[in-house]
């Protein structure tokens, strides 16, 4: 028996020893070496506007995934505040999934330690519904002894700390910490915005929200939605169903009044607002398919017939404007943002030249025909549009692309040009209305006395070899000859991936995280600049994007911990085919039900 | 009762006219008529040799996915020869998987129309296990009355052939149709390859796996695998277990011997080559973390300290050949192709220069100190090396990047490498070594005897905006000066997609379909050449690989009729953080359990 003892304690010797080797043999290696001075763990991205590392001891804690709790403070509005608490709710439970990451079987006990056992979160405000242009995105967080609390005046501020919050979790040796810490924080800009187009190809609504979840996690609060263009008409109008009917690629590359409503809700949870736009008078070619007297036809001596046929938007008829209005009402009332860009880009008018009903109604407006003239005629349609939003129940505010600007300038001195209208730069160097580079334009439009948005050093659509984001990063959209007040009227930048080359194949990899180094750009302070130093938090949060399912591509060689992965060893990617044919059916199905019920009501009263 | 009985017909025929009416209100849009022109429906890539529409009627035939079967000639090497058998059965189960793939919801039934109801799978002659440098591809096709027949010499001729008879599928109004037709088809060149880089960033086995289902798409019949260079060194040798436990950027990114089977395997089955790459004497740094003395110390007054300090192999030292053989030998053992890569590009002899042990050797080996001198010194560490390939059991031909031709002719006129070594061109335009554009370097390879490889022209790692293929493919590798005799030496091509700039995120769709370029200029008759005229067909091919499982990224707007998805409306897309612990934790169990096997029959011994 003792001998038998002896055996089995050998034995156990010999696992346990066996066991320890096997974790002795391996070695951090010299690149984890270099990583770890070429990543910055546990920093926040975009950088807070003031973050001080506490003294006292311990300078950090641990948590305990088994333990940690993140907490509303049900005294303060987000637990007595039925929107506040709605928000912060949903949050909470997001992030309770995201905080922690090391897999079960590599943690490391934290008994012994200092540890940080739960978040309090408190909202000291009542809170809007929805996120808004003014919203307040300001937040104070500390850890420390007394443990951590995040403070913010709104639910939008709870957001962005309990990112920042989460985002100061870092990893050792198995072990989730923190540094004693506190964070005083706000954005530079209250538009910090990703422009997304639907229309030069259809993005599968899964991957606009997993674009949002990247947003959040960049504290991004602007979701672009250019939906429409030449190419297609994707969104499915209950007014005008033949505008998709006709002018989307096909019945299933549709988005559903249902759709619409399920993203901003996605966003609203998130803290993001989501301003469609819907282009005229230029770009409107798919509107074309199911509504082609909306268009000017154009003379065929100037254009290839059969394709270019149909121009810009009629300005000439009173039954465009008519048209846009039932449009835009419909619009307005799926989605809840103030704003609604209204495009004005790239009118061609030539086509305008080309028509001869166009022609009569500028001889009939005294629009002389010249450049000043076809500039006086978008002018009158842009105001005609702008009218409209004004008119319709929900005030709306308008935005447009440069060119509207440009052409007010040279029709009437801006006099039609409302003044709430919001103008987006985006030319690099504008050559065709004796235009000037971006810095040059964003002088004038707000030497003009406009609200400024910048978007033409943040086109991430335009790819190059190498390591590109520091150019987004170099951009400043105050960077311009201007007034204190002039700077001020400046609300922020939109990064734009405009759709000719991306689809769901590549579309989010694309974005991420180059339009992180526009979200650092447009939510830290003007001072911080220097993009290599910012290298080693962007390589942080590339993998932290990663680790949380974002697929963000690389910037330069590398590897994060956890790699981007697929579940098993063999290929198990093939996507599952969605047909949006069960919704049509269903649709039809309850139609069908309803027109039975009549029939069958109408054949009783005829008995 | 009667009133009752008529209500019932009333509802049954407003139920079915509402279905009606609901799918009639969709009508074709322009888009889908434009998209018609630009896609080539049911068109094969690469471009078969020869392809004739069949005359006579039915002019083509629609298949039935209930009963279609694909079916091996029993009678056939595909059914008598176990090796034919193998591969060929398992072609016929992917393939029967892969063939239809309109939802069935939406299918129109077949019945009356004239169908095809097999495909006969013929090969003639025994098969070999691996695919091989000259292996026969070639194939015939026939689908008319008497229904669809395959022939091929070899099983790899029939995986080419299922290939193609899966893409003469195409979709009409519901039904899977395929025109009568009469293919004979083979590849213009041997070697049509891919070049992926594991070493700046680890791609996880599912996605190498993922892009091998999309080469043999394409036809293409060589992986090449950069398996490791400077930044890291993942595959797992069981000889020296140090190069990844201290080279690989962790222990979790690695390749293990039974990682690289499954790939082997895998490609196999499709008919793919997997050649490996073992860059040596440059690009080596991550092997001088476990086995520093394999490499030059570089003098510090040269190279910044620290980063730079190990230069090429040293190839002063008997160790170090010792220490390849050793490797070499391994690594052969793994891969079961008769090619092995030893790289040689961009050979730093300033380090070479700096160092005293290499200087003692060049001056008893009698090279000079001059650039001749170091080229001689290289020739002398590849000749080494290639006769370690040819002396182990395996006989092994070489294939080594340019330099090694170019240091080679200037050190003794090619005296010193052998014949059989194959030169992989890739620069550009040369200018270190008085080199020259690629197409005379192809013209001096050829010219001294020498098979090649082009890759110059095939980059995909360089990226620039808009479409970019058609400089893919225009590149043709015979396209130099030379005689018949010369460009028969070309064996083909590689496209090289290095890996600084992409990993699991964004690797498959920046590979493709930019490389199914290539793969018809190496696939296709030399008069193929009209990028506009494949256009359509790249379309067609973009979106068949798309719904196949590869998200291959678009080429300008458009849209495919199945959209690259993930399965549900809200985000499900977390990846799962795979762990290689387990496996680790297992064989350290396996490793103790022996162990105490041993300790406990040692102490029944000694009891």
């Amino acid at each position: 028996m003792q001998q038998r003892t002896c055996l089995v304690a050998l034995l156990v010797v010999a696992l346990s020893l066996q066991a320890s080797l096997a974790e002795w043999s391996y070695q951090t290696s010299w690149f984890e070496k270099a990583r770890e001075d070429k990543v910055a763990r546990g920093t926040v991205w975009p950088k807070p506007l003031s973050a001080t590392t506490g003294t006292g001891t311990p300078a950090r804690f641990s948590l305990d995934p088994g333990k940690f709790k993140l907490v509303a403070d049900s005294s303060s509005a987000a637990g007595t505040d039925k929107e506040c608490k709605e928000i912060v709710d949903h949050a909470l439970s997001r992030y309770a999934d995201l905080l922690f990451w090391i897999p079960e079987d590599e943690r490391v006990s934290v008994s012994g330690d200092e540890t940080v056992d739960q978040l309090v979160v408190t909202v000291t405000s009542p809170c809007s519904r929805y996120p808004s242009r003014d919203m307040d995105e300001s937040y104070a967080i500390s850890v420390g002894y007394d443990g951590a609390t995040l403070r913010a005046p709104t639910a939008w501020g709870a957001l962005r700390g309990l990112e920042t919050f989460s985002q100061l979790l870092y990893e050792d040796n198995g072990k989730h910490v923190i540094d004693r810490v506190t964070i005083s924080d706000s954005p530079r800009f209250t538009h910090r915005g990703i422009m997304v187009d639907t229309a030069r190809h259809f993005i599968p609504l899964p991957y606009i929200l997993q674009n949002l979840d990247a947003m959040a996690y960049n504290k991004m609060n602007v979701f672009h939605w250019h939906m429409v263009d030449d190419q297609s008409f994707p969104f499915q109008s209950t007014t005008f169903p033949d505008l998709s009917g006709k002018g989307a690629y096909t019945r299933k590359h549709v988005y559903t009044h249902d759709d619409v409503s399920k993203v901003i809700e996605f966003a609203r949870l998130r803290g993001i607002r989501v301003i469609p736009e819907f282009d005229s008078p230029g770009h409107m070619m798919s509107w074309g398919q199911g509504h082609p007297d909306l268009l000017t036809r154009c003379s065929p001596t100037d254009f290839q017939p059969d394709i270019y046929y149909l121009g810009p938007a009629n300005p000439a008829r009173e039954e465009t404007y008519t048209f846009m209005q039932s449009l835009f009402q419909e619009i307005r009332e799926v989605f809840a943002d103030e704003c609604f860009h209204v495009g004005g880009d790239e009118v061609r008018f030539q086509c305008w030249m080309s028509n001869e009903e166009v022609q009569q109604f500028m001889r009939q407006e005294g629009f002389p025909n010249t450049t000043e003239g076809f500039a006086n005629l978008q002018g009158h349609y842009i105001k005609r549009i702008l009218d409209i939003l004004h008119q319709i129940p929900q005030r709306t505010r308008g935005i447009v692309w440069q060119e509207v600007f440009d052409t007010a300038s040279i029709a009437n001195d801006l006099t039609d040009l409302s003044l709430d209208t919001i103008v987006h730069v985006w030319e690099w160097n504008d050559t065709r209305f004796q235009g000037e580079p971006f810095k040059e334009e964003l002088a004038k439009v707000t030497r003009a006395g406009y609200n400024a948005i910048l978007s033409s050093c943040y086109y991430l659509n335009y790819i190059s070899y190498g390591r590109d984001w520091p150019q987004y990063y170099d951009c400043d959209p105050q960077d311009f000859q201007g007034t204190r007040q002039q700077k001020d009227l400046v609300l922020g930048g939109e990064a734009c991936l405009w759709g000719e080359w991306v689809d769901s194949t590549n579309f989010v990899p694309r974005m991420w995280p180059r339009a992180s180094a526009v979200a650092e750009r447009l939510w830290s302070p003007q001072s911080v600049t220097d993009s290599a130093a910012a290298s080693p938090r962007m390589e942080e949060h590339r993998c932290r994007m990663v680790r949380r399912g974002i697929p963000a591509q690389p910037q330069g060689p590398s590897y994060c911990k956890y790699e981007w992965n697929i579940q098993g060893d063999l290929p198990n990617y093939r996507p599952v085919i969605t047909s949006s044919g069960p919704r049509v059916a269903a649709a039809g199905l309850l139609h069908s039900v309803v027109l039975s019920v009549l029939v069958l009501a109408a054949a009783k009263l005829w008995a």
